[in-house]
């Protein structure tokens, strides 16, 4: 997502207001050409009567003087802020200068500065309404459950189709953006996709995970203990961070379409001895396109489609 | 998102082929009302001039008999599928009949069989195309990296702005949508909101995690070894699937604008006396707005906008 470009300017009041004050909420800000002119008026006026609604987070941006818009705010009696950008340079950062002039424009900017909506050329007609629209979906979107969390499930029913180095990769690379102890990044991840080494590797998995021989990839996610953190009370950071990356990992798969099922069932002594491996063999990984059935025995054909199965979220969680 | 409904009809060549064959793999489904028309004709030449760009992925459906889509493929050489939705109740289900007539429309279907794109009342001109950069912006933005897994880092510069209880629970439920070692959902939260209990907290702090103390909101993650599998060759599933659980709630936090920084620097027989727990205290995460920075040291401040620094990527991984 493209970043509000960064910018420090003054207020109506003539106070410092910069991108970073931006930074931990949800903002409209819009550039409007001339204050006091007709249709920057109404534009302001729709704007402050819908104040509330954006809970305060509406920023107006013209090349007027702090003085001009000091008496602008008050003969309206608008509540937000107003940013005087008299050399014309944050408009020109955002590329909205057209001969010199100021195109009228909004954007919805997100608490990380990541720029979520743009108008370009606005008509002032209905504008701040269609804005708090927009505002109010991104946020509602943002709020819910992420997309990929929710689609996931340990599905087995997977189609052979290989599936690229390309994509494999990318999963790992997700995963490689997760924190870890001092940053020690203790995750490592063999990917096996060959004929040859998937039907060295289906010799350790257990019998009840015999779907697994049709997936076209699996990954051996493996860590040894001195590769992170160990910490006072017997704290060992090397499973807790990869089972950070591995999250990240399943959630990028969603995101691909891809299955990607973590399993215990499997021999790591025998995972180790094949692929020449030691330390932790924290998981299998069956990676694949979902899709295909008629592999799966009785119970796990209906687990397939089974409903999820939780405990009450207030078993897991207290709030103090 | 919204599903694509399920069905099950019959090809031009009388074989069947039903909403499951979908999954895995994007999908162009087209609906027109009439074989051998002119606008039909059109749509679907302009669909198969682009069938390699679409990787062969377009379905065309209409009411008309398997005979006379047979005819209709061959006739224009036609590369695709077409399905004979003779009792338009796939069209019905979908909600694109009026006055019992068919509406020209088209959906792209994702690997999951969730819609990703409609477009209801289509004119021909031009269509075909319109939907292929469409396909290939759907796929291009699902195989980019997950821009929360992107975005996230382990930012120190909180504002203590209040974060409400809704948003707090809203991070443990994405948590809890993690899997584990047979469905065992080892991992617990205590969420810390109240002035009382964070000050209570922050006695178990190490010194360098300072900046906690501006935090809104900290998160006890504990578990314990018995709440998870225990496997051959000393396997502990609670950490790595608490791990797991943590990955979720961080991709969460940061989609829903929020730092959520996990640390390893505290006492954790200290916080198990001050909330009377046992067990193992895994992490403390602590959660916020990002965007203040004045109470920062001159290394953490600078830290917060350096770039990420991750081993090369071929350290972590090998494909075999």
């Amino acid at each position: 997502m493209k970043k509000m470009v960064e910018f420090s300017l003054l207020t109506e009041e003539g106070q410092p207001f910069t991108f970073q004050d931006l930074l931990g909420d949800y903002w409209v800000i819009y550039f409007y050409p001339k204050a006091g002119t007709s249709g920057c008026t109404s534009e302001a006026q729709q704007f402050n009567e819908l104040f509330e609604q954006f809970e305060g987070h509406i920023i107006g941006v013209s090349p007027d003087s702090t003085k001009s818009l000091s008496s602008f705010k008050e003969k309206h009696g608008l509540k937000f802020t107003l940013l005087s950008d008299s050399k014309k340079e944050f408009a020109q950062a955002l590329g909205i200068l057209k001969d010199g002039r100021l195109v009228r424009s909004t954007f919805i900017v997100d608490p990380w500065g990541r720029i979520r909506k743009e108008w370009i050329n606005v008509k002032v007609d209905g504008h701040a309404q269609e804005v708090l629209e927009a505002y109010r979906k991104i946020k509602e979107e943002d709020f819910s459950i992420n997309p990929s969390i929710l689609q996931r499930r340990a599905f087995r029913g997977l189609r052979s189709d290989p599936i690229e180095d390309e994509k494999l990769l990318r999963l790992i690379e997700a995963a490689h953006l997760a924190p870890s102890c001092f940053n020690k990044q203790p995750w490592r991840f063999i990917v096996v996709r060959t004929k040859e080494n998937l039907e060295k590797l289906h010799e350790a998995l257990s019998s009840g995970n015999y779907w697994m021989k049709y997936a076209p990839a699996l990954i051996i996610v493996h860590t040894k203990d001195e590769f992170d953190c160990q910490l006072s009370d017997d704290r060992n950071y090397a499973l807790f961070d990869t089972g950070l990356a591995v999250g990240f990992l399943l959630v990028q798969a969603t995101q691909m379409g891809l299955v990607a099922h973590p399993v215990a069932g499997y021999d790591p002594i025998k995972v180790k001895e094949l692929f020449g491996l030691d330390g932790r063999i924290v998981t299998l990984i069956a990676v694949g396109k979902w899709g295909r059935f008629d592999q799966l025995n009785e119970k796990h054909l209906e687990l397939e489609k089974s409903p999820r199965n939780r405990q009450e979220l207030s078993h897991v969680v207290q709030l103090v």
